[in-house]
């Protein structure tokens, strides 16, 4: 409890703009969120008063971390399972468990356990030598999907290989890998889930994401075009998961929409880039929803805010010309009714230096209005 | 500028819950609020990084404070004009202006002010001694209101008097005062809009302001039962007024509704409590909003997001029994789409600790969720 004002004190570790936009949803609930921060100029560290630096990876940093927290949470997933197990051991409420994180950290684990689980999932193997790889293959046809077992992220540890060649290739560095068929696929759509301690679920609307380059650049929510059936299917899958693999907190589901079925890609265990439409979107943020989860109040409404609403990641582009600063004058003109978010970050090409939301009734024109957006704050035009 | 990040360094005087709420709105524009407190455990101090302890009357801590701000501006209004005036003319940009701030901070150059401009008002009167007092009440009848010149809020510093008698107890305090006629109101209006040094004007609906005691407990927005036609004017007044003063930043202009006119009573330069509505209720919130004017960005939409939107004030309750957080559990678990705002007080009897939000189709409806939350947390039941 922080003694100062009677209410809980939520420990995040990690300092990135999870964790910074976590903390504009503390605030509201009369909390101040402490940040693990590795640097003093990471996006959260920047605008929290409660900031410890030190590593993730750091028993030492993550114990001095934990002391006073009514629980600890995470931004990543990062923190190595034996840290987690040691605090929670030492008395430390930690959300989600490693039990349930190491589903999020490890894809073989994942794999394995969806599987049994009986969820739909591309067909896989986990890979010990090439053969394995040209048995996938056998099976499914190339190309196929390589993934690195541990630490992959935005398109990082994800290969696609074309022969027995690149796959021997990939296989000699050592990476601990699973092998994927290459879905042929429609779309994709992630399904947020919050759960309690007690075992509330809260679902929000599924989402419709679209990735360029392995990043993903826009989520549309709702996911236009899909059956009610189907959203349903997804959001079942989603607390299924959630239920079966115990998470406490936010659970996102990437999932793969073939036209035919859905398959489950991914699982994050934290707030995500799919859900920070839920900021102007959402009845309730997924960043207070994190919180409440974790704290074990009561879930809010996952309810939409507007018929249509799309959120464009901004990427840092080339520097020259128009300063950040500039960029945002000429949107604010341009349209006063988009939303930004800022991660308080350098910009750097191709980093994920923010994003903007747009609300409105008709899908098109919102979208149009948050692409717009999105490169206006990236090249300094629009057309 | 803040180096780090390129974005503007924007400083605000006072670490009350406006600063605190503008810190949310600035870590979205990538900034981090500087906020200047007088203690460590003022509500914004607790949640900013940036925090500056020293007195809003000490002008080396205002300059201390200033330096490397793009722009200084204001939680409260009570710093001395002499000392904005002094760090003008040593280069820092505050806003709103000395000159502009006067009338917020005097209600005797407000009344003279206003009624240059001709705009409908309370009969009023300085007072020098009793005998204007009594004049006035020969006019208007008795009682009068009394009101501090300087420092009021919130019910105090005003004065209701009943006889002659009265009024001299009171002006031989030595307080300066004014003196209104009591107005027959049926309701109180607020009129919110922001200015920009640019001279863009952006104005919220006008909402109906619901007093208790001289305090604020519930605001409507939009003000039920308000023809256009008065609405409109109700808008104009308060951009005739920011214009004519110079406002920069957020001017809340609050009116008697006698039925036949919209008189002005009050005015403040800065977020105020009639427009917390807007940080769910408006595409825009007022926190964001006084960012953008006092930085010269273009004003933001500020349209609402729902048909109906109640803000009802939390005061603290009597101790004992349920601890705060035990009744944030059990609201939550009521009102899954009731919006908490916290500021990070202790709880006091008649302190205002913070506000909560519904929206909906529904003024009466939304209006009872409201009243029935704000219940919650003060008293630990709802009926």
């Amino acid at each position: 409890m922080d003694t100062r004002t009677g209410l809980p004190l939520v420990g995040m570790v990690g300092g990135g703009q999870l964790a910074r936009m976590t903390h504009q949803a503390a605030i509201a609930l009369g909390q101040s969120l402490r940040v693990l921060a590795v640097a003093p100029e990471d996006g959260a560290a920047l605008v929290v008063a409660d900031v410890h630096l030190g590593h993730h990876t750091d028993l030492a940093a993550l114990r001095a971390f934990a002391k006073g927290c009514d629980v600890v949470t995470f931004d990543h997933e990062h923190v190595p399972g034996e840290h987690i197990r040691t605090l929670a051991a030492e008395g430390v409420t930690v959300h989600p468990s490693a039990d349930a994180l190491r589903y999020a950290q490890d894809k073989r684990a994942m794999r394995e356990r969806l599987t049994g689980l009986g969820l739909p999932a591309p067909r896989w193997r986990p890979v010990a030598s090439t053969e394995d790889v040209v048995a996938l293959a056998g099976e499914t046809g190339w190309p196929v999907v390589a993934k690195a077992v541990r630490g992959g992220y935005d398109g990082r540890g994800v290969w696609q290989l074309r022969d027995a060649g690149e796959a021997a290739a990939l296989v000699g560095t050592g990476t601990a890998l699973i092998v994927e068929e290459r879905v042929p696929l429609r779309r994709e759509l992630a399904a947020l889930v919050a759960r309690s301690p007690f075992g509330q679920v809260a679902a929000y609307p599924v989402v419709e994401t679209v990735q360029r380059d392995g990043i993903c650049v826009e989520v549309l929510a709702p996911a236009p075009d899909l059956s009610e059936e189907r959203a349903v299917a997804a959001q079942q899958a989603a607390i299924g998961i959630a239920s079966a693999l115990g998470v406490v907190g936010l659970l996102a589901v990437e999932m793969f929409d073939t036209g035919d079925e859905l398959l489950v890609n991914e699982l994050a265990m934290r707030p995500h880039n799919s859900g920070h439409w839920t900021i102007e979107g959402a009845r309730t943020s997924q960043f207070e929803q994190h919180l409440r989860a974790v704290l074990d109040y009561p879930m809010g409404d996952t309810a939409l805010t507007a018929p249509a609403v799309v959120m464009a990641n901004v990427l840092g582009g080339e520097p020259g010309g128009m300063s950040l600063d500039e960029r945002l004058h000429h949107l604010f003109a341009a349209d006063p009714a988009i939303k930004v978010h800022l991660y308080g970050k350098q910009v750097r090409p191709g980093r994920k230096i923010g994003h903007v939301t747009a609300l409105g009734e008709d899908l098109a024109a919102v979208r149009a209005r948050a692409a717009s957006a999105a490169r206006l704050l990236r090249e300094g035009v629009t057309a």
